[in-house]
């Protein structure tokens, strides 16, 4: 039994306005689900399998991770991510970097070769730098419709802070290989207008993210300042563990009773030790696709 | 009933080293116990009691916090912290900041007037300036000792990242006032040699600081990373809630079951909703001090 779900951020998603290019997202959306899960049947890891649905959606422009991120109220991108493994509870994450073209790869970098969990800002790149990897100038991040969405927000809402942009992009992926062994991963360029350096839940470590094998590997988008304060990823988590909850029940409760008590909304994606797929939102819709090897394989955006 | 408790980190503290200051250390202890405990006695929060016992330590450069904070690789302070108000699970949270004289003040202002619960860097600073705050240069943090313990580990660890320095002072403190609202908060330099732009435990809601009504408040010190990957905080708050564990059985599970196995050593202190304090350690020694409405006043190093 191997298992893969993915997301591409919840919110509200006028229907008139994906029209145009619901066949656009649909098509990403697939991509990165066979990239992810075409390691799961060739025996890969489920880390393989998240770093390659995550890297794919960072660098389609469509979602708001890497290439395409939105943009802060300066204009720039900040970009954040975490990636956790299940085996033994190792995790790495990066947040408010400007030039690391795929900040998953970087997070899974701070994991696997550094004694560190989070780096942030200059010194994550400089990290990234002393690893190999080559950074790009902060405008390969900036398309022209969030250099648009960025211009809209800010004649709507002159002042910082205020009214977050209602659809957030965050991609993630949660994996079950066959081996039995959970990952998740988180990537997001965060709000539109958002205060250079706010940092959401994706990068924090058992608010947006987390993977413990034999319990849970969860993935969170929505308002993550919400999911910070309830701790959602580690909190569903500890409701299998502990409370015998089911993996659906676990995150029904954190989005319909806990989050909405926090003025936070979202979606989740989470698979269970045993393979047993959830996706889940308070939102309108979540763009998501899951499969697994029973033959369940669907991509979805609104609900069924 | 009404408690606070405070730490001043935990780690190897050699006894022949501290002789020659361990009553500096208590008497600022004292010192930051009573600035919060006075403000619990004239019926104060616990969310001013937390602060002013926080505010307290890292004014002291003995701390390593605010003014003497631990310096990074590059020889400049970089801080972290963060405030919970159990009430209603707000949150703030500063990391990176490298001119802000008290950043867990920050921290709250962070909570109370910006719609975030973590800003980073230079964005952080930029808040500061907003709100009316006062920069600092970086110069204000760095004492003498903490250039000559920096160049002493330079010396012994020419490469970033190996070997983290044994004695982590971190602050922080936990209340419970006469109303029964808990609060938490933490204050952090990091370790000693850090590369910068590292993040530990410390800011991140869940990992090293959690507070939430009826249940408990809780702040951390040790190796921040270990920290991180159990959510130790939020862990406890959880195991408090629904396997109704005791507050002394919780922190005694995280410090010598969970964190052992992480690699992770430290120091919790940590007071329920009825009032009852707990600090424990895994470490050689904790500065720390406790005082309750009933009469409980101590303040110590070593293991009694």
């Amino acid at each position: 039994m191997y298992a893969l779900a993915i997301h591409g951020g919840a919110g509200v998603i006028p229907r008139h306005l994906l029209n145009e290019c619901e066949s656009e997202y649909q098509r990403t959306l697939e991509a990165a689900l066979g990239a992810g899960y075409s390691i799961l049947e060739r025996g890969g890891s489920s880390l393989d399998a998240v770093m390659a649905a995550v890297r794919t959606l960072e660098d389609d422009p469509l979602f708001n991770a890497g290439h395409g991120a939105a943009l802060t109220h300066a204009g720039t991108a900040e970009l954040d991510a975490a990636v956790m493994d299940g085996r033994q509870l190792r995790a790495g994450a990066v947040a408010a970097v400007r030039r690391v073209r795929n900040p998953v790869e970087l997070a899974r970098c701070v994991m696997e070769r550094s004694p560190h969990v989070l780096l942030v800002g200059d010194g994550a790149e400089e990290f990234a730098l002393e690893e190999g990897m080559v950074l790009v100038p902060n405008d390969y991040f900036r398309t022209p419709k969030r250099v648009q969405e960025l211009e809209q927000h800010l004649r709507r809402n002159p002042l910082v802070d205020l009214a977050p942009a209602p659809h957030q992009g965050t991609v993630g992926a949660v994996a079950r290989d066959a081996g039995g062994d959970l990952a998740a991963a988180t990537s997001t360029g965060g709000t539109t207008g958002k205060r250079p350096g706010r940092v959401g839940d994706s990068p924090l470590i058992g608010a947006g993210t987390y993977a413990k094998n034999g319990v849970c590997a969860v993935s969170t988008t929505g308002h993550g300042e919400a999911f910070i304060r309830a701790v959602a990823a580690y909190h569903i988590c500890c409701a299998l563990e502990h409370r015998q909850l089911t993996l659906a029940g676990a995150v029904r409760e954190m989005l319909h009773d806990i989050l909405p008590a926090l003025g936070g909304q979202g979606g989740i994606i989470a698979v269970d030790g045993a393979g047993n797929i959830v996706t889940d939102f308070s939102t309108e819709g979540m763009f998501r696709g899951a499969r697994d090897s029973c033959g369940r394989h669907e991509i979805a955006i609104y609900r069924q």
